[in-house]
């Protein structure tokens, strides 16, 4: 077979990805260009840009829950959960996500991101309707993308306007996608409406719980929990086991026949290397610290607010949390980075999100609280982002 | 705002997932029911289901390394890598990695799948066309689905057919797709006539080295670097930590322009957590274990080829490993499940793949070779897959 010759005269091979810089030059022109800071292990600043709600990915019981699997079970898990990688460290922390929440089953992904792919993907279809809260997280909204269902997506935390999708839609079958504390301004989902509409027009709710789980509700049961929906036959929750949980990892938490559904169809847990026993085991001690100590889970939202409120005190607009996690828009994208680069100046790392990682394309300063804190870290936070704002940035 | 009444009456909350147990009954009549076995720490089987190809997720030096960092930087990142997750120690990886294969730079992934769904998305787009191979790996399936691409999925291993649909595609910009050894049936890409031919149209060639990374090459630089690619402009490698490296993770190696790129468009960079301090050192440690132990490489494809020239000796009909992977068609997905439940019943896993994870709706056992497979270990397998092997697999 001999191909017919070229469509487009052959570029030159050192130049097949000028393009990128094209793009390169437009990012940075906009403010849009990334440097992420590496961290080192003995830096003593104080951070606000990760995850780690109640301060346990560096706890010892946590630490070195991990560094024992490592030894016990070896580094990886070598393989996808249906080619020999199945642990029974796996099955045991399902087991107790599950008995936690009180969910019927649980299974864990190796991310938060794939565990949102598969369970989108795997609960809908070409013969589903999706309605979405037009915020949700990329792994969500690729979720919703790759699933072939009819997709609306509707507007931010408005259970009517879910309702109305729902009532307009040309499948039978529904899934109503939100998240139970959203990733980028900390405000929460009106989660015991959404299931309300929910089943008056026969739809599932599939909620992420990223950012609810350990923090909210009754010793950290999360925020589906707290809206008495975890053992619902109708509601499915996912998780990050990075965030509260210190670790790495994702889970999808319902009904039993979903989870089974799950382990046969979900891309990412039949054709994605197993969570490290390392991840898997820091994820099981961290729930145990939080059974042990309960009151962890409401003083990282107390932190939040805190903040919250300090901030608005100095003059400037925040997010309203509902969880962990406090907003302020800046500006511009510059403006953002240039603040986020002066707070780190002063001691204080704080997240910087623009577009498109934010919805409305409004770029922000993301401040994520921790348990951790004390009362004077939270009036340094405070003193330092205040003092190092933009003039656009005051109300 | 009220909603309209339902378009469906309402289904009980109860009835909403019951499709899911009239797919799961279908699914179970053909054999394509999942029931992952959980391993122990202390089974001593024979273990050619995962894909620990130098045996080093158990090595000391490497799970050692896993759990010194698990103590050292935390369980886990805390983040995504452009939230407060990126580590020193992610840096030292991707500087190691792209050195190792001469590449410009590298980027690390928490997983191997989001590494190419970041990689295939970010290097193409709607003003694409993207040609790739048709049995390739899930993850970059769904990468060509998330892109906005034109895609064409040519025929398996064909240099004259990406060449053929790099002819006749309608946008400019394009991006050829394929694995150095695919994941299912062990067999080689045609590196060099796919590049050939990318030049020859102006295309950038992707490579998923996930299963010749390690193994194949120069002291297991892979299949890109064996056939001298991976220091062109023009080529991107995708790799899995979690195979030859016994770790988590994933990584893209290629053009500083590229990798810069990624950092800022990729979701699976920005928007998922950093891969955990543990799976990086692990993966690190394993790669200075195959810098000091260069011939572990090469002992891994011998045993998958010793393994083939076995089976085929008992009259069995297998693929051809390029690799360290050898597949061999069943009659039928249950026949396949039953012969790898047999062979679990003498000791031996293997691995056991199913429509839709095989490309061609033929289910297979799959074996997966170890550096570690002493020859009596090969003559033992042979042994028992020989003896299980169901009627309709004998040539
Ligand atoms: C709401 C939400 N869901 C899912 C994810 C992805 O989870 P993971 O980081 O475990 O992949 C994130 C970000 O990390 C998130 O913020
Ligand atoms: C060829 C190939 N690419 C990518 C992946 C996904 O990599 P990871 O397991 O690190 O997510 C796999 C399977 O694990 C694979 O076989």
């Amino acid at each position: 077979m001999n191909a017919p010759g070229p469509a487009f005269p052959a570029t030159p091979p050192d130049q097949v990805f000028d393009w990128l810089d094209t793009e390169a030059g437009k990012r940075s022109r906009v403010g849009l260009d990334h440097r992420p800071h590496h961290r080192r292990p003995g830096d003593d600043e104080l951070d606000l840009a990760g995850e780690d709600y109640l301060g346990l990915a560096r706890d010892k019981r946590v630490a070195g829950a991990a560094a024992a699997a490592a030894l016990r079970w070896g580094a990886g898990a070598s393989g996808s959960r249906l080619l020999g990688g199945s642990l029974e460290l796996h099955a045991e922390l399902e087991h107790e996500l599950a008995r936690f929440v009180g969910a019927q089953a649980a299974v864990v992904f190796p991310a938060g991101f794939t565990a949102n792919l598969g369970a989108v993907t795997a609960l809908s279809g070409a013969e589903s309707a999706i309605v979405t809260d037009k915020h949700v997280q990329p792994s969500l909204v690729d979720g919703c993308r790759l699933s072939r269902a009819d997709v609306a997506a509707v507007a931010h935390a408005d259970a009517p306007a879910v309702g109305h999708a729902l009532a307009t839609r040309r499948k039978r079958r529904a899934l109503v996608v939100t998240e139970a504390v959203f990733a980028v301004d900390g405000d929460a989902a009106p989660l015991s409406r959404l299931h309300e509409v929910c089943r008056e027009h026969g739809a599932a709710l599939l909620v992420d719980d990223g950012h609810g789980f350990g923090v909210l509700g009754d010793g950290g049961r999360g925020g589906v929990h707290d809206a008495g929906l975890s053992a619902q036959p109708d509601v499915v929750t996912t998780l990050s086991l990075s965030a509260a949980l210190g670790a790495q990892g994702g889970a999808v938490l319902g009904p039993r026949r979903v989870v089974r559904h799950l382990v046969d169809v979900a891309r990412g847990f039949g054709f994605d290397a197993a969570l490290a026993p390392g991840s898997a085991a820091a994820a099981l001690a961290a729930l145990g610290v939080l059974k042990e100590e309960p009151h962890l889970a409401a003083k990282a939202v107390d932190a939040a607010q805190n903040l919250a409120h300090g901030l608005r005190d100095a003059g400037l607009t925040t997010s309203s949390p509902a969880g962990p996690i406090v907003s302020l828009p800046a500006p511009s994208a510059q403006a953002a980075t240039a603040w986020a680069d002066a707070c780190a100046g002063h001691g204080v790392r704080v997240g910087c999100v623009r577009p498109p990682a934010v919805p409305d394309g409004v770029a922000r300063l993301r401040l994520a609280a921790r348990a951790t804190l004390s009362e004077s870290d939270v009036d340094r936070v405070v003193k330092v982002v205040a003092e190092t704002a933009p003039r656009g940035a005051r109300s």
